[in-house]
């Protein structure tokens, strides 16, 4: 790495460090304190602080974390290609990528901080930039894209044969707008925690261990505010989630989110499929329909979030109600009609979305007036686990992209797949199972 | 705003709605019992909740909020120009931003949600999408720039005569690279909450009411993480903040950070300066750095916050101090040296910034190994609030921009100066002073 550093000034005197060399010491003594109450965390298996600062999540485990997670309030996800040709750097990769995720989520540094003058000299292991902060729930989950298992046609690392089939190239959907640096990836991190810079801190020493081999192929901050313990409003002002499968019923968990054993791929067997879409959403002219329009796009009511016609968010869906002059209460191309598990052949996905919000930019509308100004780059990082996606999101989505009246106000701009692996033992590292047996 | 519709689906049955209405009232008296906490918390002038969601802060008063306000964990900065060419327009939009911010910084929507069926066939006149959630401390903070006394050479609104003086434009720093729709406008809004989409709602709320009067030029969310109670860090790991001016002490901010009854615009008094940049920080490279460099940029140790030579954090700043070989200990080109108010003729800025992560770009590198890659476009929005910003950030900036060693690895890329008038009392309206005295 040393010839990656820009010209430098002269050195100065070297006194200023020993003469502070007391300071840190004991600065090293007090982040130490400061991870007490993580680290002792860790005798139990994970520790859902009523702080959200102070939650710990664990990370090794049957299956990784971030996936039936009860959702953290920030995100930071990021796609990689792998630029090595060797299979024994894939694997140091995902090994050193394991031992640091192990420490991050845990409260501590990527890896241990010199004490006093020793690390003076050498770039730091951590950036630093969270010391102080809690573990904020820090869940970190890794992901296979296409390109581990081949690149144009090359199959460099050997495991060509070992793709399974359920990790399929994405279709193009109807109205797709995908930009190329936004869209893909042969490695997948998602970390999320109860702070955005304890989210983006795990990423970004994680890419940074593995420069050389792997190089950034886009990153993306989310975030989730909802009142505690409710289902939390997209920035279209509903309710979003409603109709996951819960989380707390570990054989809905089985059937629709964890894969199995497939002749296939065994080494997914525990992990997940996992559809990452980057949905940008004309506010602005969302903001300007009827509060009744709006109601009719999702299929139910703003304010309540219940289905159109009934009274309570968690009221069932009835998709056979009609009016008395014989038309559906829900609307035909309603959002909730056409992603209803009974439109889709009873497939079920678990949607851990996210809103994101990147400033500004200049765009082109699509509809009338087409309005050429400046508008806010913001919407929705889209994710949802599934045990296979050929039964979940591909099928759900391609009829919400010829129908759902949302359209109209959506735009996918970036997309990507990814198998999930299952969760490590101690000892051991993500993506084992595909390397190993 | 009927003619900016899409074109629409057929509108279906109103049924539903009918159906419905008992719901709607029930979701409306329900919102308003959310809201009961912070209605009831506005007999006292504010309410610093212990639950950071719940915190309260005043909008009326004599200086506005969002610049001695305890800095809260999330922003939304944006930047409108002027579109109309009528006074009276002007006047009309701050008045209905002034009562909107009133409302909303409350915990209130920014108009009454209509109850019932009653709004059905109106857009709502608020998007909805921070229901349930609480005041969070928000403040709104409003300011002028240049453009709403001269644009174009030319006097739209009659106010050319009260332009202060110390709303000058900025010069072009060394190393500037200023994009044209990230820098000026004619006016700001600084939204601050202790929740993203809280901050995010305001702005998107103020702008929306305007539309036709003024558009939006540029606009950026920003968060903060700090250990409560503890100076943040920003995303290079250092603590940021440590010598800012007292906002406990009264006399520090009026000497340094509120403006004074100037001859040429007496409506300024109780009003500050507030200068904007927007930093991009090559994060890469600055996280491959050594940690002693790293310390030398600075001029302090980084895990300790200690000015170098130093133990503590608050420890003072000895800019004379040298070492046994006539070295200062502190180096010359230090980041704490240049900006220290010893070197700048006493001069002292309020600096009120936060980090800012819009994922990832493709960038040139201006230094060797003049690298072509993807990269965070991540950094600092610096705000800075002064008396008058000739004897403040100018010089002060000036300064850095020629010889701070930290320029090897920022860039500024946006930049905004404004005129942020005094608060409002009830019934009058951000501004008044300018058009009314």
């Amino acid at each position: 790495m040393k010839d990656d550093q820009p010209p430098r000034p002269p050195r100065p005197s070297r006194r200023g460090f020993l003469k502070a060399g007391g300071a840190a010491v004991a600065a090293g003594a007090s982040l130490g304190a400061g991870l007490a109450a993580p680290q002792s965390a860790l005798a139990k298996a994970s520790t859902r602080s009523t702080d959200p600062q102070m939650a710990v999540e664990p990370f090794y485990g049957l299956h990784q974390g971030g996936i039936v997670t009860p959702q953290q309030s920030h995100t930071y996800v990021a796609a990689l290609d792998l630029t090595t040709d060797k299979r024994d750097d894939v694997i140091a990769l995902l090994r050193a990528w394991t031992d640091a995720a192990a420490r991050l989520t845990q409260g501590n540094t990527a890896a241990a901080l010199p004490t006093g003058d020793a690390g003076d000299n050498k770039s730091a292991p951590d950036s630093g930039d969270v010391l102080g902060l809690g573990p904020n729930a820090l869940t970190i989950t890794f992901g296979f894209g296409a390109g581990l298992f081949t690149k144009d046609g090359k199959d460099r690392y050997g495991l060509a044969a070992r793709r399974p089939a359920a990790l399929v190239d994405l279709p193009r959907f109807n109205g797709d707008q995908l930009i190329p640096e936004k869209t893909g990836g042969d490695l997948f991190i998602q970390a999320c925690a109860n702070d955005p810079q304890v989210a983006f801190h795990a990423v970004r020493q994680l890419t940074r261990m593995v420069y050389g081999n792997a190089a950034m192929r886009w990153g993306q901050a989310g975030f989730l505010s909802g009142p505690r313990g409710q289902t939390p409003r997209n920035l279209m002002g509903f309710k979003d989630g409603t109709n996951n499968p819960s989380i707390a019923k570990p054989q809905l968990m089985n059937e629709f989110v964890w894969a199995g054993a497939s002749a296939d791929a065994p080494w997914m067997e525990g992990g997940t499929y996992t559809v990452v879409r980057r949905i940008r959403i004309t506010l602005e002219h969302w903001d300007n329909m009827e509060l009744g329009f709006q109601e009719q796009v999702f299929g139910r009511h703003k304010y309540s979030g219940a289905p159109i016609g009934k009274k309570n968010e968690f009221d069932a869906v009835d998709l056979k109600e009609e009016d008395k002059d014989g038309n559906p209460v829900i609307p035909e191309n309603s959002h909730v009609r056409l992603s209803n598990q009974a439109s889709n052949k009873g497939a079920q996905i678990l949607r851990r979305s996210y809103s994101y919000n990147d400033g500004t930019n200049f765009y082109i509308e699509r509809w009338p007036p087409w309005r050429q100004e400046t508008e806010y780059d913001a919407g929705l990082i889209f994710i949802a686990h599934q045990s296979d996606p050929r039964a979940g999101f591909i099928p759900i989505n391609d009829r919400l992209a010829k129908f759902d009246m949302m359209n109209q106000f959506t735009t996918h701009v970036g997309s990507a797949i990814f198998a999930v692996p299952p969760g490590a033992k101690p000892g051991s590292y993500i993506g084992a199972g595909l390397f190993e047996t």
